[in-house]
């Protein structure tokens, strides 16, 4: 197998099986609720936040695990419109994940009284930055082109106008260096089970910038995030930093999977991932563009401007897709025609993007995409 | 040992090792992206749901699992709130789990405009629902000291005046019988890790009564509630039934863990269960009453008015526990003075209660719980 699917889900490292073992045996099986304290779980959700802290250049204590992305995403643009509470627009682009836009547009309805999820094409991003702007929702890396925003020259142009700047890194965590931190980022999200390899339903984590903890309000008070949940006081008094955007009972299992996903990244370097993910992404283009003309690659050349997928275009994206999954390349698609490619470094090399490559060219020349069980519609992708 | 502490996170059941590593290995190692298809990831929320409903009488397709309990506390309150328009008050009481509260609390800060939380006492809760109320929000046992209120009761009132009931069944599930359809629940919310032994991080549960499924407003719009997640469309269209109250990606890991668990459950007669429970709870209060003069019983001695669990209160509950857990007695704390106790009769019998009271009698007669070690306080209990 191929695996060029780290952008969707990462694979299994090998520190997680024994690591689940234990979590679920040894600590849950022979702690039972002292695991809270003996085996750390109460502090995991803040510990394990360092960890992918340090991936994406966050100060220290300003990152938290917990929920799942969508919830982080509405969290951080509550605090975000609460902090900036003479403007009602939140501004995002097309090609941001839909969750993102649909949990915007939620938010929109529940707070009503004018207050707007306003989205543009990807390129009028910057243009569209104007005072009646609260807040921007972007997603660094388009999860469907590999488009990459300019993360500074937008949040520089959102901090002239007045207002606040959300980073979704979603595919940028683990994929390629960020530093929140000297970018200006008021608030970032992302998810921990593509790149970073967490597993299915791996936490999410939120970041916000130490200057704005102690005024962010999480909207979804749960107790975890309480100054002393185990007062259960009756009135909700936000926890002091980043701690207040806990919700509920942390993810212990996922957690314990994420955390020992993370020790792969020990002594990494994420400029030398960058590197190699880029020689891998341009080895792919130029071998599919030689032999596969048919194929309209999506993704911009640039290297500043794309993320760690490369995308190809195709009206039979779908069947090639299944194609090529037979024949052990695992990549996925995305609706209406495009094919999507991973290159994640840590387990792929130029070798396995060569065979990619080889099998593509196949399955494209003998046409053995065209079969009908290639062009049946799975439940998902 | 003696685990008199399901009440708060259940034992491993030893059918969740082996699922588990078929979880980790088997399907996230060996199938990685192709899981969501080949393993049903994808479904499992609804699967499991259906699994957790038949334990809470719902409807066929009217449960889903995902988030943590207070996240669809939200849900809850949104979707309610909005199906009552013309009233603005959630009304709720001193009892409630304090997470519960804070979650409503924030919920009227983001909506503003007169929307209020009402805090009474528990035994006031039924004068005070009232033509002004939106929406009751009750959890049916106190966790703290294990009072029962009147699902039936207090919904048929709510219901009288034009208000909505949400019921919080995390001390329910598992605990005893609950028919939320029979007993006219609006919403029901609760969690697993307690008495349906999913393990810490469980995965919460949301129900919705069928005649609501398709108005309620999910609030946290996220892609996997989306009519058609893997369209990618820009706009938000809520999925049908309970599906719309699904969030973000499903917790794959944590609801396998969930899913084995539940295996105990078939065939299992939760009347038998609360029987059970009953005489163990029953056993304990004669014991503790004969021996220990000095604990005061917190906990309603009628049967209908208490769930799975036995509270007693002493100044020094804090050390007195401590020395009980010394001694392989594990029950829990809950400030400033409550013991609890929870009897779960899938693995506590008589024998475990006689010894537990043996336990306790020794630590109180010969004031063990006296030494400087019990009383220095953990971080969490």
């Amino acid at each position: 197998m191929i695996y060029l699917d780290g952008n969707s889900l990462g694979p299994l490292p090998s520190a997680v099986k024994k690591r689940m073992a234990r979590v679920v045996c040894d600590e849950w099986g022979a702690m039972l609720i002292r695991g809270w304290n003996q085996a750390g779980w109460m502090e995991q959700p803040r510990r394990v936040g360092e960890r992918v802290g340090r991936l994406i250049g966050a100060e220290p204590g300003s990152v938290v695990m917990g929920d799942t992305l969508s919830i982080k995403v509405y969290q951080a643009l509550v605090s975000a419109l609460e902090m900036n509470p003479g403007r009602r627009v939140i501004l995002s682009d097309t090609g941001n994940f839909p969750s993102d836009l649909y949990i915007a547009d939620g938010l929109t309805r529940t707070l009503g009284d004018g207050y707007e999820l306003r989205t543009v094409d990807p390129e009028q991003v910057m243009d569209a930055i104007d005072e009646t702007v609260a807040v921007i929702l972007i997603t660094e890396v388009d999860y469907r082109t590999g488009r990459r925003h300019d993360m500074k020259a937008l949040t520089q142009k959102a901090h002239a106008v007045g207002a606040l700047a959300i980073w979704d890194l979603a595919h940028s965590a683990g994929a390629l260096p960020v530093d929140v931190a000297a970018e200006g980022a008021d608030l970032a999200v992302g998810c921990t089970y593509k790149y970073l390899n967490a597993g299915p339903g791996g936490p999410a984590f939120i970041y916000v910038a130490p200057r704005h903890q102690e005024r962010a309000r999480p909207a979804l008070s749960g107790w975890m995030g309480h100054e002393a949940p185990f007062a259960f006081d009756l009135d909700y008094r936000p926890g002091h930093g980043i701690e207040r955007m806990r919700v509920g009972t942390p993810l212990i299992l996922q957690l314990a999977a994420l955390d020992a996903a993370l020790d792969v990244w020990e002594g990494v370097d994420m400029w030398d991932v960058r590197t190699s993910s880029l020689e891998l992404g341009d080895l792919f283009i130029a071998g599919v563009e030689a032999r596969c003309p048919e194929l309209k690659l999506a993704t911009p050349r640039a290297h500043e401007e794309r993320g760690s997928q490369v995308s190809f275009e195709h009206p039979e994206g779908y069947a090639i897709m299944q194609a090529l999954i037979a024949e052990g390349v695992i990549g996925d698609f995305r609706a209406p025609v495009t094919l999507r490619f991973g290159f994640t470094p840590l387990y792929i090399r130029a070798d396995d993007v060569n065979r990619a490559v080889d099998i593509l060219a196949r399955i494209i020349g003998e046409r053995r995409w065209d079969r009908p069980e290639f062009k049946r519609r799975a439940r998902v992708t």
